[in-house]
């Protein structure tokens, strides 16, 4: 297997910290430790607290755009020191660090998974390591020390498969799909699992029918915010090829009260 | 024309996207794609949504303590998608790069503009352009390029003019000058649009009369906050070289119910 | 004295600056026009305004996990520009750079501390000095200058002595410890200042006896969130060796009505 050593790496971090406390920075420091000359990157800090669905969306947005090799570390983790696995994912254009409860998996699942890894070398990570704490003693070492060159297959024993979350299902009938939300961004952007190729699938083309429980919009199909009123609705194919409704400068999320994981239903128009 | 190669390129962004979403982080995995030694500061995230004057305020403070060289891109920009132009813009000092509707006014004006270019060349852009995020899609693209050596002339053609905000304007009288609010900052120190320069022309020396609507204060010229007791209201020349209102470890804004955009009339006490 | 110059030098920040406002990107401005290559991290910038005792909390528990020679420059300064000394410390492992009002002072003890020198050398600050920004105009370029090289006795006569908190003291009787709470982090854990050694002296093993006010709880000493059930509350050696309530995946400084500075009285269960 070639060397996976990476000129100029890079390391994302991702998790559901905040910017308060100290432990971000800490992170960042046992890295720091280990491999110098690390670029790091914050993705975001401000992943509502274990919610892994949102954690799992910003990380699968974000991470095609960054250079191949980077080293994306994801840490919103629930269940810290009870078993759940540790992962170290391999694919082909990246690496995914961090627990096997789904938040790595939109991400590594949209690349070709190549690999796969449980994180369990004790000599890879921090000498003493806290039950409360595998975002700097774990999983912190192992992009560090991946960025240094050490080999995947160094960190533990290869695996086959990794916890799929369901919110990445979609039901895909004739006339119409049903999806939910995945993400509310701060512009109130509604953002949907729902694809180009799913509503394609249903013969979409200017127009869609939106349904989220019992409210139905009939909304136009557009490619800028301004193609419509300000305040008024659209929906839009967004920069990362998924259904949005939005409103032109306004918040649609707060208009039409949706929240993350709601439902969404879509036919045409 | 000199080469405007830069050794240790910085590259700044200052936007409305805030911390919790993918965007930041997108325009700062296309930045080290195209430059990869590019050294990215954040000035801030976290200007209110749409918030044009407040984005201007912010990086014309900002951009004076940058080594020469810098290239800041900010987006601000409602009108993503329509027809608003896309600008870079070389002064004595820096770059700027954003769209045009009066958010590098400020800092570009502060500086002696050289030359505008509107941003138009395909090639340098990420290959596809969403009408939705041309911070990652146009702008951050066109920075790094810039980082990388390319010509300023190779982004699009010269242009003459820009959208010049109205926020900036002061009127002088012989007793008094009325300017804005230009920010409130975290602390509640209330920010004018009114210079030092502008004081002296009225005369002020240890004191002022401020009035902001019906309310009226007089207040002394100091340069700390500690000269006025806990809580008391001062007036200083902040560390911009404009006036500012604050309380000494209070919020004045707060107090006073200021926000940005109020207006303030100074005379003499 | 040996030269302290410091290859890849890292410079920290922590300030209760917030990062809406330009403040925190003059301070980097300024290090990188004198010192180019440094590394600059976030610690935090969201220290309550003037909260001295939680900035001294979480600089002191970051620090710990840095490489020896980082600077650590920290502005939490409600006295700015009246006659509180401007302190360079140098421990044993890293330099600390701030005011002399207490948010160095845990960081630097719990370190030995070898010299301190108060910053006074004009040469070595910006040419201009505003009373109301010594973050920027002292504390940057001092940060900037020692990752240079400059000697730490070149930036002003040593002294002996700091100003020291009394938010560190705890009280120890046979059979009981008051400290009190120095930190509720954003997951609503509450972290006390009393460490492992202070339990250990009166006895703990599995279980503490914890008094807030008039609220008494009995708890479990655990190791993971996860050995108590959702939601229910546990003690834990927190990952920087100090007592810390929580509830599993829950918020306990809001179940208990608990804020930074309450007095917490912990005796054998």
């Amino acid at each position: 297997m070639p060397e996976p050593k990476v000129s100029n790496p890079i390391i994302t971090l991702t998790t559901d910290f905040g910017l308060q406390d100290p432990y971000v920075a800490e992170m960042k420091a046992v890295i720091l430790c280990i491999s110098p000359t690390a670029t790091i990157v914050d993705i975001t800090h401000e992943i509502p607290k274990f919610n892994i669905r949102m954690g799992a969306y910003v990380l699968a947005s974000a991470c095609i755009f960054f250079p191949k090799q980077t080293i994306h570390v994801a840490v919103v983790d629930p269940g810290v020191g009870t078993k759940r696995r540790s992962l170290l994912i391999q694919t082909q254009r990246s690496f995914y660090v961090g627990p096997d409860n789904g938040v790595l998996a939109l991400a590594a699942k949209s690349q070709r998974m190549q690999h796969i890894y449980e994180i369990s070398n004790r000599k890879l990570m921090l000498p003493e390591v806290s039950d409360t704490s595998h975002g700097r003693d774990v999983f912190a070492p192992t992009a560090a020390y991946l960025a240094n060159g050490i080999l995947p297959e160094e960190f533990g024993p290869s695996i086959q498969d990794i916890v799929t979350p369901d919110f990445a299902k979609i039901m895909r009938r004739k006339d119409r799909i049903v999806g939910e939300v995945v993400h509310i961004d701060s512009f109130g952007n509604i953002i949907t699992n729902l694809g180009l190729k799913d509503l394609s699938m249903i013969g979409v083309e200017n127009a869609v029918d939106v349904k989220f429980g019992n409210k139905r919009l009939k909304l136009k199909l557009c490619k800028a915010y301004g193609e419509v009123e300000k305040h008024k609705p659209l929906a839009l194919i967004g920069s990362h090829n998924f259904l949005e409704i939005s409103l032109n400068q306004g918040n649609a999320a707060r208009s039409f009260n949706i929240k993350s994981g709601d439902k969404v239903t879509v036919s045409l128009s």
